[in-house]
């Protein structure tokens, strides 16, 4: 029995019109991606640290949040996209984290121009962004530690997280762009897609755009599409409907003093083995 | 800001009834099962090799089943009692798990008479029992390895799984209760809860008994409590209602291309930033 | 066979008139130091990131510096003294620290007044200390997240090593006594003792004050003492002594095509057995 | 700056009439083993579970031990040979073996043909071994797991350790090189070559032989080759040089209350300093 082998993130971006990410928070949900038909699956920042039950806020460190994302891509063949905050430190620090995510053989990583430790974008705290010029030569500097050209680098910008306005955003785009970026994720947290579309309309380089809508769930992935968008991110919602369904079990199996009533909405055992791959490792005589 | 101190295992038993334990398989779970009012966490063997995709026999290693009861001990005021499998080898290998385990914080574990390496208890495979009196043997040595008298080793007893009878399943019971067990599970996977009824009208020793209803889930807390059970534990629930969750958010995503029809049904970040406890470390300033 | 139970720093600080700590880099060198009759063990982050194979410079994690020092503790009963350079980031990183050392049973931790990302102190790079109101304001974030009163939060101030000057130490130290550290540790590069002895000389708190005379070998414990010193700190000798042995052996062993010239010299298996404490192990049966 | 990358083991041993490799313990020696000539690196499961502390009797798990020869295989760019023990449990557990090692850039391995969990070699305790037709299965399951044919199996007989004759040895090594093993480790411990090179006169496959000269040290790397060796390994003389540089060091501290006698025989910061790389690492930027 082989392990599984992963295709890259840059083999899957060329194959596809517009790739469709789906945040998991650990390997069983990244499987599920895969299985409902997702392109990619992104190791959520928020999601790995909210499974821990701490904040999105750099309290993990590089090694839990690599540790999360290498054992998700080791049970898809569809690449993880890993969620890197702001690098983890200075550009020291995004040189070894290079170092250590293309060695686990994750094929694509985000950063953002945050200052460390980072807190999560949809919180009201500060958002402090570093200096664009700063966040460049980090861009350059990741890029020179990759050893292969395989390896994928998104520049994400908090520009509109921070509320600096469009014409700052394209700026940093620019600029990350320039400096070798790969991709460029720009953040948003408006109520519709209108500013990401903005952001596109503007946007003149060959570097792909990827968004995540998750504050305008509206934004379809035509809409996406139509306005240039080259990958989507469902981030979070898979750990949100998590947190709905073991609420609702939890309180209800305590409330009823038995989980009989709920055991037609729960997967069955079958399917927990079948996401396991019991039947292909039994046929490992022990 | 302090840390969360958990209570021992012991020290609930002695307070409750019956107590009622939820499965978790990362510490987000637990916490989610803390809130539902839960009076323990069972960091479940499936849960966790399940969120890391891959079966639950013996592949993971003691290594990665601790870290994951230690993630949830540590975000929990409840006992996590953390299930040890069969020991993960031979006694020296028992006697560092009570050593590692005991280090951790966790208060309660729970090993089996079945062989290293196990498979699940539900999977038509090899359930190899050891000899009973190999088991007792391990119990005493477990016993002898413990620091604190606040730890808790329960004896889990597959005699019922593996299809030997109740009566193997009391002769073994009564081997590892007068080993030293402080708790004698007795698992089953029979349809209803007559089999452990069976078993603990014949049990006449103090040792508390323990059950886990996921083939018999009408057999209600008040049955359990009726029939004088000292626990039971609700041990897959969670698991199986995230997958049933995740496979139906990510579908319905990909087959929808947004995930507006959703939403409603999903928890909101600020639930989520809740279960991180973000308020309070916001509290910290920077 | 029970695990090894260490004292409390606290503990060996009161019944001590100097405290000496030698510096280890994984367990094998913490139980040698022990063995040798030292009071406490110092988790020298240079040892365990030299022995990564990685600079000191805040690449390796909180998570592995916690790994290593951890893994010491478990195997003496001397308390092991963990230096966790500043902190790991901002205030909040420094609460969830003093969680996570404390849960791991470490009693003592050190941080110092620089910025993260730290480069070690005997570099010549960038050195920038905190504004010392900041770092006096970290040490108070520190206090308040411990749980237990048994808990010792270290401040090391690295003025000397910035070229400060003694009054700026003294400021320094005075300030982050103020805000509740146990102990100050006055870090020197001098040649000789007396810039520490200035120090102490001019110290007049009951806070008790920690060198680590690296570059100022001449500088006896009978010195320390007689100055005033609480603890001296041998942070590096093990590890330096590790790198000469090995490259020694290595090189012969190169060079001759055997160890036979070398065996002499080298301690034997049954020595290597019982720093393993093998023979008690093999009185648990298997 | 960019990370190392290691040759594998399978074209070092092409290149070579006789590979030399040096036992280590963890990066640090690993790097020292590369700066003075050895070909190959033997992260040694007596090392690694000495520097922390334990005994070689399968306590840490393979995750501890993946982990230690991967942080050696990170720093070193020739080949790190893991010592894998008796593959930490059944068939399955092997194939997660290969999975794991392989995926973390791991490209030689070595199991023994002794049951799990398993007790160092030298050491006097039950040395059980497996049926010959088990292990050469279990040979056959890993070399089916592995991804890339770059991956090299040892397969390491015991007979010799385990008192059962040379013919046993053959007849094992000759059912593990026709179950497709691509070197064989016939591990010794007599008091001389000559059971070894008994072996080598007896042994008429193409499968390369290996030898572990520790209880044998005069057998030299020429005698090793006049004899057909493939590979020598020098297991544990790095650790046991370690043990005596630190008793020493540490005995010497404590008696004469400073370092300064000892700073002539430590290696200097600079060398530490040069062993991180760390000018490598200034040149980045921060």
């Amino acid at each position: 029995m082989r392990r599984v082998i992963a295709k890259s993130f840059r083999s899957v971006l060329a194959e596809r019109r517009i790739v469709r990410a789906a945040g998991a928070h650990d390997a069983l949900s990244a499987i599920l991606a895969q299985q409902a038909g997702f392109d990619a699956v992104w190791a959520s920042g928020l999601g790995v640290s909210a499974s821990c039950g701490l904040p999105d806020a750099s309290l993990l460190t590089m090694r839990d949040y690599l540790a999360a994302a290498e054992a998700m891509q080791k049970r898809v063949s569809i690449p993880v996209v890993a969620d890197c905050d702001s690098g983890f430190g200075d550009n020291r620090n995004v040189t070894y984290m290079v170092h250590e995510y293309e060695a686990a053989g994750i094929t694509a990583v985000s950063i953002e121009d945050k200052e460390f430790p980072k807190m999560n974008s949809f919180v009201a705290d500060r958002q402090t962004l570093l200096p664009a010029s700063h966040f460049a030569a980090r861009i350059e500097t990741a890029k020179s530690a990759q050893a292969s050209d395989e390896f994928f680098l998104i520049a994400r910008t908090e520009a509109l997280i921070g509320g600096l306005g469009i014409d700052d955003a394209l700026r940093r785009a620019h600029l990350y762009a320039d400096a070798g970026a790969d991709g460029i994720l720009v953040h948003s947290k408006a109520k519709t897609g209108a500013e990401v579309e903005k952001f596109l309309q503007a946007w003149d380089r060959p570097t792909p755009v990827i968004a995540i809508p998750t504050t305008y769930p509206d934004w379809s992935v035509k809409d996406a599409e139509r306005a240039g968008t080259a990958m989507v991110i469902y981030a979070n919602q898979g750990l949100r409907a998590c947190v709905s369904a073991l609420r609702g079990t939890y309180l209800a199996m305590a409330a009823q003093g038995s989980s009989a009533s709920l055991e037609a909405g729960l997967a069955p055992l079958s399917e927990i083995f079948s996401l396991q791959r019991l039947a292909e490792w039994q046929q490992v005589r022990p």
